[in-house]
């Protein structure tokens, strides 16, 4: 049984094409900036969103058509991966991401969970065999059931921590098997509802304890990818403890984890935590901390996740920037936690969905290789400081000077001389690259 | 020359008074909690709000009618600082906060700023001597002058980081002089406006640098304050380093500033940066790092800085909390970083605003120690974490088990039973508290 | 079988008591303002978030502790139905409101629909008639079934228009049959998610169309209840036809409907559009168009409808300002559109959630009668507008005076003389109020 | 005296150029859609953002660095018209907008203020005369002056109710004697900051009587010009009356105004109000009351009004679908009420700001008609309501049938069947446009 019969591969046809059902930008083997297009880009397919999200919200029942409608258990998880991986081969997909619940139904208990987790990893590492497509990374869902309504590692529940420490083990294995590149911590419901009833401090330190373990793990099973952690503000908890990227480096270095992981960046929690996407990437960039990306978009006049398929180019061309002036964001990826809107309900609105962010990102890929190339941004950004590299400025950087020279030098100065941040200029340059 | 003839110092008369001019809850000798109250709340009259503030607006201009509008330099110095410590007097304010550009005016140069200065502190001393007034915090102001458009430590040009470092420098010097319990770092324009035109490594390691500095001459001159960062998240800069209380302790960690600096947290900036007062109080707290507070309220409809007078009771209590399990704000404060609304122009709305403000603070305060006595929040709290104090909790804590154990138990474990978090029941028993 | 076998009838203790399950400030018969509080308050339970609420979020599973969980069918729905008025009994609450869909099982199409709907009416009538109970308001549920996906009235499909239609038809008769006061529309779907694929000019004269039968078939009919629109500004719908009070009083008109309509206020909406709880209210009120109100609250600081219990006193003081000077709510009432937090998942959790809405509004009552007698702000807004009721002011009321005599009026002023506004006494005699 | 000696007329140089002070997009004479770009565009400079702002904000001085710094009174003001119109001729600007304010001194009273203008104007009338530039619009400031500090129409105070009256008188004659095409009200302090001192029900009566007072003064006058009203939600005013479209234009109804008035959007001032541009401009297009638009942008994460230039192309490209649609802007046009940011302080800044401005909205305009031309969008949206064109749709529209005969249709439906609303494909081919 297939999904997209009447679907071939979605090709490369350039931008004059008017196929709804072709690449006009992602052309998978061009080569950008000294490596094929794919390499830079490592587009993942998010398993939820794609195979088990069904187009229902608060106010609204399921509406998305799938064939799996009809099935469930065993036979529901083994169609869902049929024809996941149809789908990414026909898109030229070659990363999926994963969690737990999304591939294998929960079971009556643990037990029964892993078995069926157990018999799910055989049946997608067969496909994958036969695809040669690969894990970008897995996670574990700690935030569904309600045994997590007050939070999974950081629960008032000595038996939850517990339980979500043995979930994150297992699959943490099954990642593994699977060959994935890395491995993703989104703490949903760590975090608060009120302060009336919490003792934060002691949940902040199980959250560490929680993520020593899982480094400690890591070692002792010889999982060689990367840890990342996966910022948001807010949703569903009122108070989510990673927050944004300083918050969550700010935690890992008072807890000395910081060698230990990298973030995992997602546009639309950016933007609810109020910050730019590349924002959020710049500060991790600068901190040797960016490890992987969930591409997505929210409404900025909507105050929730909306998961909205990444189609801005101003966000993609900043993003692609980040990217690879951090030299490629291997061994993360691209995954799309991106969702067709709850009206696109049709199957073929996945492919829509899907070309659009491609297509998207290929080109912010394109546009941001030629805006380094040809220096726009940094040769103007590297003038603006060059007061640093000579005298007084040289002086600083060094810790030449204290406050007492500084002072000195000071009141010999005469009126300041700024220059212009030429905001305006640089904007419109940028529109340039992106029409051009 | 003075302002407020007509009013006498502000007494005390208890919740029946219908005089607008007395407080009805703030009884500075009061002992709540084992000391006076005004020894818990150290309130502090802000300089700019209340001497400088003029009700200006970005689209209006000044309205407010004070006696030195007519003056200018030195003499509306002068005026000012009689006025400020008459209106002190007349409170029962035992200290004050303010800026070097508050208390005297800029000069042509730094020489001269440095001179007046001299001038204008010399006769601050005085009126502090003959009243018994103190000094909570001093600071500089980095930001109103057109030389720091783009930054003051943080700026591009190393003249405006030069510049800044004398201005501190000198603050400093003058803070140690009057007493200052604290010295105070806002910075209003380090962060920045676009990402295509800032190098933020830099501009980031040079903010460390610059405080590392401020930290070496603090010692050497042996000033014994507290030195204290106020997070912003935006306002006037677009993004502000120094975003909420998670980023600056991440940030002061990262360059091992940690053991030097404290925290002054604002209200109306905890909810600019999406968060509650009382969470950016309790991140402190947790963290050794409450320093002192900005007393005020923000309208959270609205997306800037209005710096109302706090008269919200839910906050002040939840404030209160904090403060009194931090075993007090000393040697910070509650300094009133408010103002009165650009319509309540006429002079004695200063005082209607203070009232209001240490009124709600001093009610808050005894609701807060009512609620921690009758240990209404703290028994519940204790009782939902009860399970990380026994059994597997307890070796969780203890850093006794790992996954692998965890694993183990949680398969033995039947359905997980948590209990009700108890929200609604608890706001309720918080509304009886303030009730009554 | 009944849930809540051990907890007795709530009573009125009054502020002293610390029994968790009684009224501290709702005291039903209490006269205040010339009658009893239960006629000023007319609170209604909601048969939705009560009754069929089971705690599911977006990223989170049902974790409502409900007896109603092992049934389906008609007898959940009657197990529903007994137990919503075993609990309503003890409360002392005299009004529901319901959603069709609330109440019966959807059934396979609209005729087994409307047969359920039947049954469970039949039902709901005996339990009216046993226990003297009464509907406050009913309404029909258009956009939970995916057929609603891109909206009821205003969807591109005429079936789907047609079909809303059927069911507000018999939602009205049965909110007739069971002596409704009201019927509400509350339009999820109506508004669009993209302006790229809508019109948005056929989908509003749609909406005028739909409301114009609806207004139709009430005459036709005879049901005397007041028809309500309750605006929202967005979710789940990115723009929501009904913005805001402000909006629909305008698309009322423009249709030409506004005789035939009132509005339904809820809290959450208020702020979720930008505004105050009262500023929506004020807007009714003054526009002749107040019907009834959505008690609950919002989290300011998160960007979806939490519909929370109210337990802000501001905001109720300030709301029941405007019902007593609205004359009272009646034929509306105060319907808690509140849900408990998915983490107050025991049965016990219900009460208190009610008892802290009905105590807050109670008390809310109390102080808005005490400020209102006691002419509080009246007596100072009275004042600040006297210019109009003599002189020029008088003039330009009674259209006496154009451009031409004002500015010759304006030609002979000197400097004008404005007063203060005086916000902050203002507020702190509001603290007075409510702390006494 | 010459601002702009070393800057040469900007010309159109085509995609190409690297030239930052040339056109790359805007092409006055191109024909697009029939007509000369420049008559579709009908760009306006803004007097106050381009002439007499010094880049203050709440935290900081002037920065911009301009020749009439050192000059006030008249000469100031003629060397900023001079200055303005040397600016317009060298970007090919062909109208400008005012406030009285900008233009010349506000003088030490009415009468003075009055006979300020007058010499400006006659300055401003050569000036026009030898460049051929026209006045798109003009107003009054009646916000920045403290007497304005409780509103102008809304005053509390009717002598500032007729000062507000005798300003707009003057403004109006003014405006009418330069040509203006337009008169726009935007009420910065109609509002109110708290509604415990506030008469809303008063405050809007006379909004009312100060609007139909306009209405007849200009007819008396025999002013052509359109008359607009400016929405925006708040800031400086907590609340300002009139919120959005929807708002002012159920207000214009409700007054019987609304043949008289027309709307002026503002890009930041949607977007401040939640909406975005396009919607406001479709709500006004719907309703035939769309006049002329403020180009800017605001910053989503932002809470105030920033008034960037415009270089979003995506908004850029909304917006001129919907002025297209409405069969052009005229007599309105767009006016850039846009400032270069605080940073961007040299003379040149301007022009680059403009330019941007310029090209992206020249841009958007040819997107927006090959959108138009090729039916992108029209098409698929008028097959997905096609079902309102026959059938039960049809019968809807034409009103012959009710909830009666609607329930007997949808008694006889099956299942109903939707279409996908294709959001994402949509945007992709959006994107498609913007990139060829």
């Amino acid at each position: 049984m297939k999904l997209f019969d009447t679907i071939d591969k979605i090709k490369f046809e350039g931008p004059d094409s008017d196929n709804s059902l072709a690449f006009k930008y992602y052309n998978p083997d061009q080569i950008v900036a000294g490596k094929p297009m794919k390499e830079h880009l490592r587009f993942a397919m998010s398993y939820w969103h794609t195979l088990t999200g069904d187009g229902s919200d608060p106010f609204g029942a399921a509406t998305m058509e799938r064939p799996w409608n009809e099935l469930d258990g065993i036979e529901q998880a083994k169609l869902r991966a049929d024809i996941g991986f149809e789908f990414m081969e026909k898109l030229g997909m070659e990363y999926f991401c994963f969690h737990d619940l999304d591939i294998a139904p929960e079971g009556k208990n643990l037990k029964e969970k892993h078995a069926n987790l157990d018999i799910i990893v055989d049946y997608i590492e067969e496909l994958m065999k036969k695809t040669g497509i690969k894990c970008l990374w897995g996670t574990t869902n700690a935030f569904t059931h309600p045994r997590f309504v007050h939070g999974a590692s950081t629960s008032p529940n000595a038996d939850v921590f517990a339980y979500a420490a043995a979930q994150v083990k297992k699959a943490m294995e099954i990642t593994m098997r699977l060959g994935g590149e890395n491995y993703v911590f989104w703490g949903g419901r760590e975090g608060y509802e009120t302060l009336l009833n919490t003792n934060t401090e002691l949940e902040l330190d199980n959250l560490a304890r929680f993520l020593q373990m899982a480094v400690d793990y890591k070692e002792k099973i010889g999982f060689t990818g990367q840890l990342l952690i996966e910022p948001k503000p807010k949703e569903p908890t009122k108070h989510q403890y990673d927050f944004d990227t300083a918050t969550v480096l700010g935690f890992l270095r008072k807890y000395n984890l910081q060698d230990h992981f990298k973030l995992n960046i997602e546009a639309n929690h950016a933007t609810l935590a109020m910050h730019t996407f590349d924002h959020e990437l710049n500060m991790c960039r600068i901190n040797g901390a960016l490890g992987s990306i969930d591409a997505n978009q929210g409404d900025l006049l909507l105050g929730w996740d909306t998961d909205q398929f990444p189609t801005n180019i101003y966000d993609a061309v900043l993003a692609m920037i980040e990217v690879l002036k951090n030299g490629g964001i291997a061994p993360g990826g691209l995954n799309f936690d991106s969702k067709v809107r709850r009206g696109s309900f049709e199957p073929v609105d996945l492919f829509y969905g899907y070309i659009a962010g491609m297509d998207t990102f290929a080109r912010g890929l394109i546009i941001a290789d030629n805006l380094i190339k040809d220096g726009v941004f940094d040769n103007f950004t590297k003038e603006r400081y060059a007061s640093y590299e000579t005298g007084i400025g040289k002086q600083i950087i060094n810790k030449e000077v204290g406050f007492e020279e500084l002072e000195n030098y000071a009141l010999g100065l005469g009126d300041i001389k700024n220059t212009s941040g030429r905001q305006e200029l640089l904007e419109n340059i940028l529109n340039q690259y992106i029409y051009r």
